[in-house]
């Protein structure tokens, strides 16, 4: 057997190629909202199951009714060694607007940055170059004899659009899947130079309204002042889902949202958070939600309702006098605590229909939900990765809230009663679906470096 | 000289070559509101010149600071005959949703309708089959000695994007330009065998607002609950312009709207306007503006104000969680009476800054307007286009109101203090701005007869 040494060394001198390898997974645009992308989506996944396979695991693509799953194992060296199931999603969110990129999205690069150089690249962050830090680990670990742990790898490619397939192939799956912890890589750092491990999840639910009025588009001319107009009607319901207190006015939204226990508000006191800065470094000086609550509240532990998208009539250079037959939005809600994805969606779809005018109809499309979560906080699996995160960037990790959902905590908590340890590498500035994605170089390494000695630490 | 009846009857013979000639400027795709097709406007200005050098005019291109208008003159076969300017537009609007057209809009294409074969293409009816009408009655008059009126012709190529070269225009050749009336066929029928002169427009202005938050994209998991979303504050502004009872919200917007003489009031309701029939065609069933209205006052005597297009936000396929750095919307407002274009704008623009969060910055792009006008309902060419159209179409011509606005009207009001005659042969379903665009055969053929009918009767 290697010592922690040999690995961490063997990381470090894999670095240029470890980078190659990133960079390939990199350039297959697996953009898994987009249709005209689903070939590409498929290309990711594969390229998954050489690279794992590579790594000795035994390992397949799976077919779900939307993107494949990549599932594979690898016993550990020794026999009584604990069994970890990694996941990570090898999709991506789409690029646009393209013109606000610095490189194209899907031709990664390296970039100077203040902290050193960084990967930029749609993806690089969220969540191939995390993923890929963790795999790196096994790739060392293979050199010296094996995995400390027996280990599973689950990737999936439907992260970004709700995760649809997932529920159903966790139950079918579960034999499987099931394992002593799961390490879900899709999270960030406390800062630059701060490891976290995220203990609480906002929930997501996503709805898409479709208003249409006229059987036609229509010239405001002739029947501008007798027609009705969705983009309208739609304004109107949308301007009127926050209070002027910034709190979602929809009925029910709040039944099921708790106060912060007191444990976890101190520890979050503690944490060396500058709202100020958090704001300004997007050119922001005000926070915009609920108004008796802190910007840390704000963001991990009170739900949300955003309008995530906008469009109807004429949208191109110039002006057209028309009055358009439909008019959409794509609604978002955070959850927290208890809300039902189910209910608020209904809440929703209700209120937009009991604001209906004359002639006016709606149409709804599901995007998918899964509620909050909430993890141990005293676990030994948590103890030990504490242990190694520490050893590894000369500080303790805060334990942090997250605003983003991760619907497999959720779903690997109820298919398979099994609770996640969440460490990632990603920071604040990453510009996660936004341009100009990257993930420093840094995090890439230490990343690798973090999930060897947390997979010692585990088995030791 | 030819009777009337030698030019009536030429008109009819050359219906297939005359036919030809308009599909041959229906293919010119000159979409004025698209800087890709601005060299598709200076092809379609050189097949107008082209088309009526052949007529006889001296005619030529002229370069304005957008696209160029097109002028010719020919003298009358007769010296103290009347002079008439003729006006129409080359340019036409988008042709999107292209999905929704029966056959690609820039290929003009027969079609069988209930009453009788129409002409399918972008442009067809608004404006470029209505201004060949004109041309092919001028064409039959050539060919029995010339025109019984001096003619000079006028087409812009920005009537759809706000004529905003044309008052200077107007201007700088107002010596060349004036006439004892001018000519303009942008209008319609009442009825499908009912012709029509139009009496009074409404104005038009429209503006644009881009409304900006955080200096990027933010991903909604991270930043939602804390950050601004230009989308919300958008909607909230845009909900809020019309009041509970149709009424447009913006300060000091009614100032200078009168209600109608009682005269053209007694006009209108004796017209069989079928508001059921109106709104029903485009699947409508209730009026929507104003409540206190009727449906044929809400479009031609009162003010209004329509979102034209918004905006913000991913609006593809699927879920992106984002939350937008911007959202944008395109309004207008149709204008009655004394309202001022420019206190308009100013007091949307006044409206929208007074509505801005902390963190929000909103700018404008204009996009010009012009005034409602109001026409004599008693000059002696009125009277003697009314007879003219008695004798084509068997029945009256209705004085009617028109919902829509044509700047140049105001415009030889204002800078060549000459009156309009509005004739034109569009119907209510000729899908105006919308897709499947069309124009009745009888409309094409009726419309050059009509007006070699008016020609004669304007000099004899």
């Amino acid at each position: 057997m290697a010592t922690s040494d040999d690995i961490l060394t063997e990381i470090d001198a894999e670095q240029g190629r470890a980078l190659e390898r990133l960079f390939a997974f990199l350039r297959i645009p697996s953009i898994s909202a987009a249709p005209a992308h689903f070939p590409d989506c498929e290309r990711g996944a594969d390229w998954l199951v050489s690279q794992v396979a590579e790594l000795g695991f035994d390992v397949a693509k799976h077919p779900t009714e939307g993107r494949p799953m990549v599932v594979g194992h690898v016993k550990a060296a020794r026999r009584d060694a604990p069994h970890v199931l990694f996941y990570g999603h090898y999709d991506v969110q789409p690029a646009d607007p393209l013109s606000l990129w610095r490189s194209p999205p899907f031709e990664p690069t390296l970039e100077a940055g203040p902290r050193g150089e960084r990967i930029v690249a749609r993806g690089a962050s969220d969540d191939k170059g995390q993923l890929m830090t963790f795999l790196e680990a096994c790739r060392a670990f293979k050199k010296f004899g094996g995995l400390p742990c027996a280990v599973t790898v689950l990737f999936e490619g439907e992260e970004e659009t709700g995760s649809p397939s997932l529920p159903a192939f966790l139950a079918k799956n579960a034999k499987t899947l099931k394992a002593d912890v799961a390490l879900v890589c899709d999270t960030g750092m406390w800062g630059p130079s701060t490891p976290a491990i995220t203990t609480a999840l906002r929930g997501l639910v996503a709805d898409e309204v479709i208003l249409r009025g006229a059987n036609r588009d229509l010239h405001s001319g002739i029947y501008g002042g007798a027609a009705v107009n969705p983009i309208h009607v739609l304004c109107r319901i949308l301007g009127d889902l926050h209070d002027t207190k910034g709190a979602v006015a929809l009925p029910g939204f709040y039944d099921g949202v708790e106060e912060l226990p007191d444990e976890i508000r101190e520890q979050w006191s503690e944490l060396d958070f500058d709202a100020a800065a958090f704001l300004g470094d997007v050119g922001l000086t005000t926070p915009a939600g609920e108004r008796n609550r802190t910007p840390l509240e704000q963001i991990w532990s009170r739900p949300t309702c955003e309008v995530n998208g906008i469009v109807g009539g004429y949208t191109g250079e110039g002006m057209k006098t028309v009055l358009p037959a439909e008019a959409r939005a794509k609604v978002s809600f955070r959850l927290v605590g208890k809300q039902s994805p189910e209910r608020i969606v209904q809440s929703f779809r209700s209120l937009v229909g009991s604001r209906l005018p004359p002639d006016v109809k709606a149409e709804f499309i599901s995007h998918g939900g899964s509620p909050a979560i909430s993890l141990p906080i005293r676990s030994e699996a948590l103890r030990r990765a504490r242990r190694a995160l520490e050893a590894e960037w000369g500080r303790p990790p805060a334990l942090v809230g997250g605003g983003g959902s991760i619907p497999i905590v959720g779903a690997f908590k109820r298919e398979l009663n099994m609770d996640s340890l969440l460490v990632g590498f990603a920071l604040e500035d990453d510009n996660h679906h936004s341009p100009n994605e990257k993930y420093e170089l840094t995090s890439f390494h230490k990343g690798a470096r973090s999930w060897a000695r947390i997979l010692s630490a585990l088995a030791s």
